[in-house]
């Protein structure tokens, strides 16, 4: 296929301008250019806007036309992050614009709520960024609020049906449920007649036909309230919904219950879209999700399928399965879709995106990914988790390191957002950054030698960076073993910064081995061996600690044949240990497992190590302070 | 202009089959073609999908070009609902597609909460309906998504402000909101300009030439919680969302507080957008809406823009600010704009969209647009709130009614949803009929006389209405006053069963009286007065009776000169009095008003009448039961 994509040079200016000053200079080519240079044919995608698509084409059954495929990672972050998304975009850009070579980068979609919060937008920056950044900002295709919609309907239905079933006969509730229109003959639908099926009881059966016993049993989930494990979501940094009282009204009856909202993108049904291999597996899972447990003894699981609701959450997400095109600055394709938690989930964009890129970019073809937080959360996950249920297989990995995270990891001073960053990290600091170096040997080490993937070091430079500490980054990764180390300055340069990087991974990709993903544990290992091998060959801990409830948890999932489900372990993105205190490279630590919860939707069980905050707050001066519109323009300041 | 639009001529059933079976078997034209065909150029419409577009024609400033204005209300309608919406859509039927006339029916997005709870999709009725039905009914282009987001990011800000408020100092706070970045002038952006401004200080001010007393007066909003008035909303049927306590988690340290989630079509921005002329009316609107009034003595009113909130609540709302194009079943254009309540807000579809519309049919087109419940309410907010806001002026009234109706306001049987319709409604009864017309007489009175609109009733024509019954509502309402009442059967028929109602329409707006709106009362009347306007004339209560809250906030509203916004009385719609039980034309009855709230974005005072319900619940058997998505095909089922 040709890969002729329209570029026009940036015309880089020195110190780099504002994110948006940058942004607002470029016009964005229509969407349906891209998408015809990508070689989507008119009926594979539907423009939303001018500037953005969804991408309706058939997701590719077979790998064999597929490009190389490459994960990007990074060392343990800063809060403040390194850099990576900037580095996936301006490889994009390097890749497309600059080595011609038939490219997609797939990306999360951002949330609102740091948006709207502490952090502004996540397009990237300076000269490596999305476009139009306003529309990847806000609402992008709908698909975090469709995520949401379908989350609450959920959530309304679980509440809803617990009252009801409180304050109703058995016979009432059934000829509710199963309804006497007049004329008609009563009949069970179509999800109802699966329900039958999990009672052991006829699809065909007549409504009529079932005993008092069998009515009651259709008829009453019997939900425990104290197990409900769905929350209610909102794409808002919210903080007075982390622990609510619902219920209150009086016309509740006082069937109060303690309950909490989530950020959107911490649900479930974000994890389901991104590891789901088409709408039919999207269903499939979102029917088995398990909201709570029955009153019964032993307790039975309630799915979303018991509830009615399979078919109506999954017409919500009819559109939100579809990846989005979108551009960078230098007009190369993005693909934006999904953007899960990586703690309580895996952190990866959508095996949907990943497949259609790989097969759009054909077998001459690139297409870069991103994996959430440090290689040993995001790529482990993508690894263990998403690649295991979906087919993928990398052939590199590209780890992003800053001279800044290394010193932190070096033992320098805490990096804390909004505060001004020590001198040890504006000055030149070759000792503390020796030091730190070896949280990055881990990341390269933990690749080469459990995933067996070569490993490309993409050192973000930053301005304060020195010569020496830049070259010593570089030599020091060739000796942990990577393929190559390469400074990358797409934020000053856009993708003519990033080029040598590009041909270091494209080589990379070369020295990949091929055959079968290289997977850290196997399904059928005991849920305690799983997270073993994860703690000890990745975080390098010494030993597991389990609580009681984890230990309770562990069983009882066992016993519900949960226990072949992958791990993913929800721990701090700031240690490559479970203590964000413990920098540089921990190890013989104790690995603490205080409780494990379980989406049998999305297919994995998640260990907490400690607290994890599903829901940010806002600071007193949030980043909407800076936002504006121009209401005859319509155009938007102060999103960066 | 030309005005050519391509129809297919529909091949209709008896008995008429399911609407989505009906819907199911029209392929919709593309968005692209609807729009080129009305008129709208290639930068006057953006696509979302194939079959949606959002319409970015710039708002006509002046309405020289305007066609004939229409707007379609009904009596006082069962809790069934009397057909409004199969009304208009068939209208828009037979003037587009039958009568070749240059014609757009602008109607409101249906909430999510009904599609999934008691009612099924809001699309119309069998063969005149919007397809595809099923966007239509979810997501649609996200309006409503952008609504609800927007709202709860204004929740989550004053939550947060309390919160940071109650834990910090005013240095503390003074120095986060302005705060001192290392190596530049500390400054205020534009919005903590305006709130300068508004406490009498410079827009030019130093930040750091405030004396204590003003940073303190700067920095603190002083947000008494129990005045806090904005409620967060989902677009879901969630109960257990109506009364809840917020704010428990430890990290709020106790400040908890007890508040509610509405529906997000409850929500003030849905009402903004809905009375909006222009992105920067909406912009102001926003940046005025009172969210709470705070502990200084006298109470100040604390707003978005205080907040900061202004641009970012805009940035939101940018593209939900434009209408959608959508078509019906026999491809005619419909405008799909907004959807505020009926009794908190005024019920009516944008004024945008209206004006769009008005302007691209030209000066021999008509536009259809539609009042929500009975015109007792619809039509007469629509005038003295939309209209008056607006600039927009009806050139003709119709009145939807039904026989069913009609004879519950004679004294019929109760009817109820999902029960069994009595034997009255089922068969002919020319007596019960006869005394409910009473209704329609005290309807068409009102237009008449208050409104001096012509009126023209269409008698939604059911299978079981006899002709002596249909033939009486005709000439009764002759009497009465109407221009003309004409049977209409475009459930059945489409718009073929339509052309004679909108022949008689056409007529109609020829008779209307040129020159100014007639309004029922001054903005400049006192509160009382206003209500009591609306009250004896158009609801015929002898007189109104005030709570003492109702005196209260009275005093309070003028003092704060509020007084002069129009009223939006929320009352039942099942009765033209206070009390759902009066059916027929009660009068002479005292009307109480137990409270009022005021929505100064939206620019209007409600009186309430009794409990507003704002956040429905869900049944024992939700809608969602019967929804099924096919994963190979995408086509979804059980949405009616």
């Amino acid at each position: 296929m040709p890969w002729n994509i329209e570029t026009t040079p940036l015309k880089t200016k020195s110190p780099v301008p504002s994110d948006i000053a940058i942004a607002s200079e470029v016009t964005p080519k229509p969407i349906s250019q891209v998408a015809r240079e990508i070689g989507l044919n008119e009926d594979e995608y539907e423009p939303y806007g001018r500037y953005k698509a969804k991408i309706s084409r058939p997701i590719p059954k077979s790998t064999d036309n597929f490009g190389k495929y490459v994960y990007v990672c990074g060392i343990t972050p800063t809060p403040l992050g390194e850099g990576k998304s900037t580095v996936v975009i301006g490889l994009a850009q390097a890749f497309g614009a600059h080595l011609k070579k038939p490219s997609i980068a797939c990306i999360r979609q951002p949330s609102q709520g740091p948006t709207f919060g502490i952090k502004g937008g996540a397009a990237g920056g300076g000269y490596s960024q999305v476009i139009p950044m306003d529309e990847f900002n806000l609402h992008l295709t709908g698909d975090i609020h469709a995520i949401s919609a379908a989350n609450n309907l959920i959530a309304a239905a679980i509440d809803a049906r617990v009252f009801h079933e409180s304050t109703q006969s058995d016979a009432a509730l059934y000829n509710r449920l199963v309804p006497k229109a007049p004329g008609k003959p009563r009949k069970f639908t179509t999800i109802q007649k699966r329900r039958l099926v999990k009672l052991g009881l006829s699809a065909e059966a007549d409504p009529e036909s079932l005993s008092a016993e069998q009515k009651k049993d259709f008829a009453r989930l019997d939900i425990d309230p104290a197990t409900i494990n769905w929350h209610r979501v909102v794409d808002m940094n919210d903080r007075y919904l982390r622990q609510i009282t619902i219920g209150e009204a009086p016309s509740e009856k006082g069937l109060t219950r303690s309950t909490g909202f989530d950020i959107s993108v911490a649900s479930e049904l974000m994890a389901i879209l991104a590891l789901a291999n088409s709408l039919a597996d999207a269903k499939r899972r979102i029917g088995s999700i398990v909201v709570a447990f029955s009153k019964h003894s032993p307790a039975r699981p309630v799915t979303c399928d018991d509830l009615g609701l399979t078919g109506a959450v999954t017409a919500l997400l009819k559109d939100a399965i579809k990846p989005t095109l979108i551009q960078t600055l230098e007009h190369t394709p993005i693909f934006v879709h999904c953007g899960p938690f990586a703690n309580i989930a895996h952190g990866s964009s959508s095996a949907i995106a990943d497949k259609i890129a790989l097969d759009l970019v054909g077998r001459e073809g690139i297409v870069l990914t991103e994996g959430g937080f440090g290689a040993d959360i995001g790529l482990e996950k993508a690894i263990n988790i998403k690649c295991r249920a979906t087919g993928l297989k990398p052939d590199a990995a590209v780890i992003v390191a800053t001279v800044r995270a290394l010193k932190c990891h070096g033992g320098g001073p805490p990096v804390t957002p909004g505060a001004v960053l020590a001198k040890e990290y504006r000055e030149e600091n070759v000792e503390l950054l020796s030091k730190g170096l070896v949280n990055l040997k881990t990341q390269i080490e933990n690749i080469s030698t459990h995933f067996k993937l070569p490993v490309v070091v993409a050192i973000n430079r930053f301005s304060t960076d020195t010569d020496a500490e830049l070259d010593l980054v570089k030599s020091e990764s060739l000796k942990f073993g990577a393929f190559d180390a390469v400074i990358t300055r797409g934020y000053e340069l856009g993708g003519a910064g990033v080029v040598d990087l590009a041909k270091a991974v494209e080589r990379a990709t070369k020295e990949a081995s091929p055959g079968q993903l290289t997977l850290l544990y196997d399904n059928a290992d005991s849920i305690k061996k799983k997270i073993e091998k994860v703690a000890k060959n990745i975080y390098r801990a010494g030993s597991v600690e389990y609580s009681e409830l984890a230990e309770k948890k562990i069983q009882l999932y066992e016993k519900m044949n949960y226990g072949n489900l992958p791990v993913c372990i929800a721990k701090t993105q700031l240690s490559i240990s479970h203590d964000p205190s413990l920098k540089g490279a921990p190890s013989g630590y104790v690995l603490p497992i205080k409780d494990i919860k379980v989406f049998v939707g999305a297919g994995f069980l998640t260990p907490l190590c400690g607290e994890v905050q599903t829901m940010p707050g806002l600071a007193t001066r949030p980043a909407f302070y800076d936002i504006d519109i121009d209401p005859e323009t319509g155009v938007i300041e102060g999103l960066f």
